[in-house]
């Protein structure tokens, strides 16, 4: 664990003792972030697997479980095989599980994990699959039309299905849709309005696939940005949500509920330190392109620095913080934080979470599925 | 080391039978770029100590020092850490370590590493560790006139020398002065005009040090970007080049040598696997936010697909491989190779460098000091 830095993080220091840039994550808001999200769907009368590869840690996983959760969903092996040594139960990997070794691993990860299904989209994996002998539970990729992953329309989702059910030891178990591309929708009418449209193209996919004697046991999909609006429409079985536990910039931007109060709080931020302050109008925090997911522009400052000020990203290992005019900028050794920009590609550089309430450290957890892309 | 799906690797399955996305090193490649530019500094009467921040490796820092360099710049204290316990001598901090427990973590480190250096830039950093009573070798870190780190002028940096000079734990070794923003000007001949008017400022600065008493024994900066104009200019005593063991898009864009042969050959890649290949006009590959750094626009394609065919990020954990008209996609499970667009945030991802000599995996070297950024 050396990149807990543990003998320097010192608990009793609390969290202005931490060695920076430090991933933190404010524990009450995600604890009050994964109940509302488990509320939300107890109503609605739906299940939820949550996206793992948002926080890729066995504890928060497990937070998600005792809430209610039925597993949560990776979207790779790797990151499903450090999650199933954790304890972790009903995992669902999203992504297609191609070349070599992936059978064998697969089949292996099913034989140890309870609840365990896989994601499909090709003929030639359901074939490598079913020749394995392994007992698989599968769903059906579609393409709700970002051509990502997922089979190019219905009637190439009903030979899959089929193909899947001839085989005797596969199990046919539903299908998954993600909208990624409307997730992020920042107008909520706008958003419904795209959701609709590709929930009446589901509707119809798992209507023909009923008539066909394959009527999927699990419809899966949906995230952060649509849940509502998924929910309301009804096509779905259960959720996959993900960056829900801890808001980003991105999602903060969207109006989830339609007009009312946003429901999640941002919970996770990245602590800096200031470690050059050699000018007046600006000064140097230790945090730069190893520090944030750079996908999603610059990062908003959430306290430390005066009202108005920004970052800019300047290289791999700083940044700097320009206060606002007639303001003066934070000191030396002070500590500036910030949110994400980006929640999952940042939380991916990082091997563990420091937990806060308030400016307490209460615990540091491992992200015992970083960099577990493969 | 559980990244490195070790079970799964198989050295004997070569290159194609890696888990994806890897990251991948052509040795060869690797051993010619380190031997071309010990060879480069030691023609031009330069030591080399070069940016250790770009791989993060103890290995490719082992072989550095042995093709003659004096040791090797950290960008951050805990990467410092990493490959001192690896055995790595003579590395110089170059960031002010700022911060709880900084000068303590850096006086342990210095009684423990011979040849240990560290860059300073404000009066309170040298009063601190003036304080600790640790014997520590520093240098005047320069500010070039990006206003990243350094001090501001020549004045300050008399002061700082003079300040680090009358403590009795301290010596004063030299000034830093790293011309980052020019690295990458394109066009050679409008690299050489920035950096000929920034070293006529440094060379006045080393020049005021010496009719104070202070002259620096080490004038330590420089690029992959600017090694040959630094070498002709004759200001520094030693090279901190970094990137040049790899050389990524945003250097292959550089003219390195004013109009001759580029110097430095790619030696890094990211390996990737078509996971789903649904449409006639794109496929997708299992590599993106999490496998790339995102800072540098999209990755260039090495092999795998056909010429002229181009990548786009689709999210966190895919892109697509978009072929020119007429020209078929790659098919599922084949593999696409990359180039890095920005090597040092890109190597940041990964927990392991995959050695390859052509086809052939030839080693796995751990990349002790990722993440290492506090």
């Amino acid at each position: 664990m050396s990149a807990l830095n543990a003998p320097f993080v010192g608990r009793q220091g609390g969290r202005r003792a931490m060695a920076t840039p430090a991933l933190v994550v404010d524990l009450d808001a995600l604890e009050r972030n994964i109940a509302v999200m488990a509320a939300f769907a107890r109503a609605a009368g739906l299940k939820l697997r949550p996206h793992a590869k948002t926080h890729k840690s066995v504890e928060i996983a497990r937070r998600q479980i005792a809430a209610g959760a039925v597993g949560v969903c990776c979207a790779k092996l790797g990151e499903a095989e450090a999650l199933a040594a954790g304890g972790i139960e009903g995992i669902l990997i999203t992504s297609p599980v191609v070349g070599p070794f992936g059978v064998e691993r697969l089949a292996a990860l099913a034989g140890r994990t309870p609840g365990l299904m896989a994601a499909v989209d090709h003929p030639d994996a359901v074939d490598a699959l079913a020749a394995s002998g392994a007992k698989l539970t599968l769903v059906v990729d579609i393409d709700p039309g970002i051509h990502r992953t997922g089979v190019a329309d219905a009637v190439a989702a009903l030979a899959l299905a089929q193909r899947i059910a001839a085989a005797p030891n596969l199990t046919f178990a539903g299908v998954q849709f993600y909208c990624g591309m409307q997730q992020h929708i920042e107008d909520f009418i706008l958003r419904r309005e795209a959701i609709e449209e590709r929930t009446s193209y589901l509707t119809d996919l798992v209507r023909q696939l009923t008539e066909a004697g394959l009527a999927p046991e699990i419809v899966t999909g949906g995230g952060t940005g649509t849940h509502r609006i998924d929910a309301a429409l009804g096509a779905f079985t259960e959720l996959q949500v993900g960056s829900y536990v801890f808001m980003d910039r991105q999602y903060n931007d969207c109006d989830l509920t339609g007009g009312g109060p946003p429901p999640f709080e941002t919970s996770l931020m990245v602590d800096s330190r200031v470690i050059s302050a050699s000018h007046p109008f600006l000064v140097t925090v230790d945090a730069g392109f190893k520090a944030f997911a750079t996908d999603g522009g610059p990062p908003p400052i959430l306290a430390g620095a005066a009202e108005g000020a920004t970052y800019r990203f300047m290289g791999d290992e700083q940044g700097c913080v320009i206060p606002p005019a007639g303001e003066a900028p934070p000191r030396l050794g002070e500590i500036v934080t910030f949110a994400a920009p980006h929640c999952d590609p940042t939380v991916n550089l990082y091997d563990a979470y420091h937990l806060v309430r308030g400016d307490t450290l209460v615990d540091i957890w491992p992200i015992e599925a970083r960099g577990r892309s493969a």
